[in-house]
């Protein structure tokens, strides 16, 4: 049996690599850029209007000038225009490019306009006032967004802005979800009394769901053959193999053997943790499928999905994801020897995250799930958690 | 010109009832559930067996003895089977009814099996070990998840243990996001040097995609008729109409007149805000199109989204979301007496969220989006905001 500490590092080792592909860009919010992201032009691309009013020249401003007969007006998605006379002055709107010889913007709200002539009613205006600089926020060539960025709905402006119609992204692994287990039966199905419905399975498609990941399911019987059979195509058509019990000490758990008789080699059984203990992890070597076959306590497979499977995925497509921590609330007393998933309520008071435990019935009790928020880290070697103590969490949701 | 607290005040009064439709379960994440979710037998359903090992009378154990003949095995997903003789045993697996009879359970750890005699290793076992009990979780008809949970990845294992293949969620608003000004082409077209490409648009679109809200889009030129027209299409159709550009004081900002002749009533025009501060907001009075018409600068559109557009979902379809807050981490200085949605990198240090600055170049830098997190609300009415002190933040990445 390893430390979580161990199976994470174990883990991370083994991190694939799935490619790249291009996408549409408005697809591409919670997938990874692959490429870096570069200004076509100036940001902005020409000297622009940054308020609706007029334009001067601001010398003749300073020489005293307040009153300015208007020229034209320089609306925006208009060619340049130039003030002739630098005495007059261009009305000009918001995103309108800068008319040439004008060197001051006064915004609608301190002019007056009577017959065609602007009054400027305020003593101080700047030169250059209320103009947005060519390349004043980035120069044309500039990295805007860098290789490796998690794409999220703030950079959909950016390369939309750049033209980046198609992106280059980190193509997703292949991702086959197995259930096992004779006792169940589909949702749509009216159990028998010994009987439960298939649930872990779809948790782990929504978790992967939430990483943009669409997955393939699957369910096999307590029946060593058939399950070597199934596998032994799994392992030639997916990258990485997800699995929801049979892994334990059960006369039918023949997972872990299965899988090393295909040739798919152990890296850990077990890990020193509660909930989630009888966690089996191997690769199999030359080619690149990974396997993370989970115990199938409803708990025990969702918090090693957060644990090991999501940590992997973002190692795999190489993005570093802060790690959260959040302050107990209350003392905690856990006997064994384990790394402690503890299911907690997270909350924000004044800017200092929260945790609150609940205690639930054990990691079959999947309805305690609903009630909180995560799981708060509690190291293994350590009996005593106390109230005001930091710890890693793990956030299922916000 | 009102404040921010007024304006998301009139905001939230005018909430919509989008109705409810029925869904797939699995498709469900990120939806806003319309019924409450019942048990439909109890947790477990069953004496269930939650460890691979044997089954014993304690009472045969109490009395001293330490070997077992193995009648039978009870695996996982077979009808309950009896303990013939109270001197014997079962091997029993996780997820096995508990077999008439027995009343404890030795896990494969503590025990051995020679001859087909299982023999306990340990002194001391507890009365119902082992087993988890028949609705100790939660009893038949107990509600599990309640109406109007925002469904995350936690609630996919229940709404699938009970049964509900197809679920009821709240109805998702039709919405219709519209960009106005002549300077801007498709992200596909290179632009002239006085256009840009349309952006704010699909920033949009990916900030309700977030929301699981799918949307459709259109452009119109700054043409009153031809806005006129198509608005009044608009109002017909769609539930929101999100705006973005042509609500300030420009020769070409016709669209308050437009909404107001077409019959929207202006609830609020220009907030005491930076950026974003030109917003305008109505409603046609009697139907239910809510009209949310953004200033046309990237980083107003994208505050005042998150700001107004997100509150005002949560309100109409009933979810309690807890604002987040952050420290400051530097002091700030803000002349103008407007709400200051200053740009932070948000980062986590022992559970606390501190928020660091970032000062850009204005509403149209919008480049400045890529490096930073959210928004931390520094309130009107004080100029000087210290070090250590805590914010609300609006946040836009994770």
């Amino acid at each position: 049996m390893i430390t979580v500490e161990k199976a994470l590092e174990s883990i991370l080792k083994n991190r694939q690599d799935f490619g790249t592909e291009e996408i549409p860009f408005i697809e591409s919010v919670g997938r990874v850029l692959k490429e870096n992201i570069v200004a076509d032009r100036d940001f902005p691309p020409f000297n622009r209007v940054s308020m609706d009013g007029i334009c001067v020249n601001f010398n003749q401003f300073k020489k005293g000038q307040r009153s300015f007969v208007i020229e034209d007006v320089q609306p925006a998605g208009s060619a340049q225009k130039t003030l002739q006379n630098p005495k007059n002055c261009l009305e000009v709107m918001t995103g309108a490019v800068l008319p040439k010889n004008a060197s001051a913007v006064i915004r609608y709200e301190d002019v007056t306009i009577k017959n065609g002539v602007a009054t400027i009613e305020v003593d101080v205006i700047k030169n250059g006032q209320n103009i947005h600089n060519q390349g004043k926020d980035r120069s044309l060539g500039d990295i805007l967004i860098r290789k490796n960025t998690l794409i999220s709905t703030a950079e959909i402006n950016v390369l939309a802005t750049v033209g980046k119609f198609i992106v280059k992204v980190a193509k997703q692994p292949k991702v086959m979800i197995v259930s096992t287990g004779d006792e169940l039966v589909e949702v749509d199905k009216i159990p028998l009394d010994y009987q439960i419905r298939r649930s872990n399975v779809y948790a782990l498609v929504s978790l992967m769901n939430e990483l943009k990941i669409t997955v393939k399911t699957a369910h096999i019987t307590d029946n060593k053959p058939v399950l070597k059979q199934k596998i032994k195509q799994f392992l030639l058509d997916f990258d990485v193999l997800l699995f929801s019990g049979a892994v334990s000490k059960g006369k039918y758990d023949f997972l872990p053997e299965v899988l090393e008789e295909l040739g798919v080699e152990k890296q850990f059984h077990r890990v020193a943790q509660r909930p989630g203990k009888p966690f089996w992890f191997g690769r199999v070597s030359g080619t690149k499928t990974t396997v993370f076959a989970f115990p199938g306590n409803p708990i025990s497979t969702y918090v090693n999905c957060l644990v090991y499977f999501y940590p992997w995925y973002f190692k795999s497509i190489e993005v570093e994801r802060e790690q959260q921590t959040a302050m107990l609330i209350e003392n905690v007393f856990f006997k064994p020897d384990l790394t402690y998933f503890l299911q907690v309520e997270l909350s924000i008071k004044n800017g200092q995250l929260i945790a609150t435990p609940i205690h639930g019935n054990g990691s079959g009790d999947l309805a305690s799930l609903i009630k909180t928020d995560g799981f708060i880290q509690l190291p293994k070697g350590r009996n005593e958690f106390k109230k005001g103590e930091v710890f890693e969490v793990i956030r299922y949701r916000e």
